[in-house]
């Protein structure tokens, strides 16, 4: 079996922005996707993980794309494991058109816990290490890693979600992909008319449960790039995104 | 070609809710992108339609189900046109398994109009009503048809959504399907812990666009079952919905 896996995946018009390109929280749970086909048929999906009691948690997302796919554009995600390491493993993304057109690119970084202590476990124990043969170390992913998203006290409050059952994922949280969409939600649609999102970055943090009011904080860091703090409760917080635009 | 299309879809885990079952606006969202498939597949879809300045228009939607399809399952949506008038046609679905199970059905009446007046135009002015060719009048749908949702002044207002970038669709209306989370919203993750949705119809009135203020207003009308008016700007209707839980 191949190390990058490849699946296609096409931009359904309901998932189309008004500009009839996929939203970006829909290319975040293609990729999602993707890492969960890569890793169940070689061995370590979600799927098994779950009937030995263990999890991948997605701890970081960054998407860069140059164009994102038209109204029924079929194109391919792959993705590959880059690198692992004893609590954390890092997954690459490619978005390339049936012609062969790079759309963009994503990084990711998981942990894997213990679904009943919730603390992180030892991803080398799956199957005596077996994601080592997986690595692929030479397969370019030209966009930065991204590091930790850098605020202080000026970032202001700039809205609020109250989450809802459409919210929360099967593990009772709020699902990954929507942290993403009420981020992008923080800009209206004549702001989307003038920019488009050249990259779009996310750390999750603590998980926010269905009921919990989540607080936007956002700051400008430089020309067209904004960095957002999300917290539950007040002052909990359980994500940091950072957002450029073009 | 056959009459009826049938189309492989895969409830894929962030579409399904804590129960590990598909929500029902991503269910939603499946028999519309069939109705797509098979409606361009006979050439009367809406890619075609907008080189024409012609487009469908959803009216109404009533989905039934014994059972959502769990997490990782594959699943088909067959369609087909029931009949077709002038100004409206009516599309069925049924969802089936792989082993043949039928998880549930769909009714669907749609029109059609002139993208720039906004106007209904004549369903048959397409190809010399081609429409009419692909009538299945012999396939069972056996569920309800559905109605005018009769609400009162009883009705209460029991939530507002302002709407967003997320919420807007390709032509920029709040998408379709959103409306169908909003709905479902109204109930929180205690209500899915004890009800399942047994049956869910929607019926659209006028379009509405980002930055409206959506207003929920419920009042119910049986055991298990709800009423529910949204309104814009206040007071002017965009749809009714109609849900019942077992």
């Amino acid at each position: 079996m191949d190390k990058v896996g490849k699946y296609e995946f096409l931009a359904e018009p309901f998932h189309c922005d008004f500009s009839q390109r996929l939203f970006m929280g829909h290319m975040g749970n293609h990729m999602l996707n993707a890492a969960d086909y890569h890793s169940s048929a070689r061995g370590f999906g979600m799927k098994y993980l779950m009937t030995i009691k263990r999890s991948w948690v997605l701890s970081r997302l960054a998407i860069e794309m140059d164009e994102m796919p038209q109204m029924y554009t079929k194109f391919n995600v792959e993705t590959w494991v880059e690198s692992a390491m004893r609590f954390f493993t890092s997954r690459n993304f490619r978005v390339v058109g049936e012609d062969g057109k790079v759309y963009g690119y994503g990084r990711s970084i998981w942990a894997m816990i213990d679904t009943e202590t919730r603390q992180p476990t030892d991803i080398f124990a799956i199957d005596n290490g077996a994601i080592n043969n997986w690595i692929v170390d030479d397969k370019e992913c030209p966009i930065d890693k991204g590091g930790r998203v850098k605020m202080d006290d000026s970032a202001q409050l700039v809205g609020t979600v109250e989450t809802k059952y459409n919210d929360v994922d099967i593990n009772g949280h709020i699902n990954s992909v929507k942290y993403i969409e009420h981020v992008l939600d923080l800009w209206d649609l004549d702001w989307y008319r003038e920019h488009q999102i050249k990259r779009f970055e996310i750390a999750y943090v603590a998980e926010a449960h269905q009921g919990d009011t989540l607080s936007f904080y956002r700051m400008q860091t430089g020309e067209n790039e904004y960095c957002i703090r999300i917290c539950k409760d007040g002052d909990t917080e359980c994500c940091r995104s950072k957002v450029i635009f073009k």
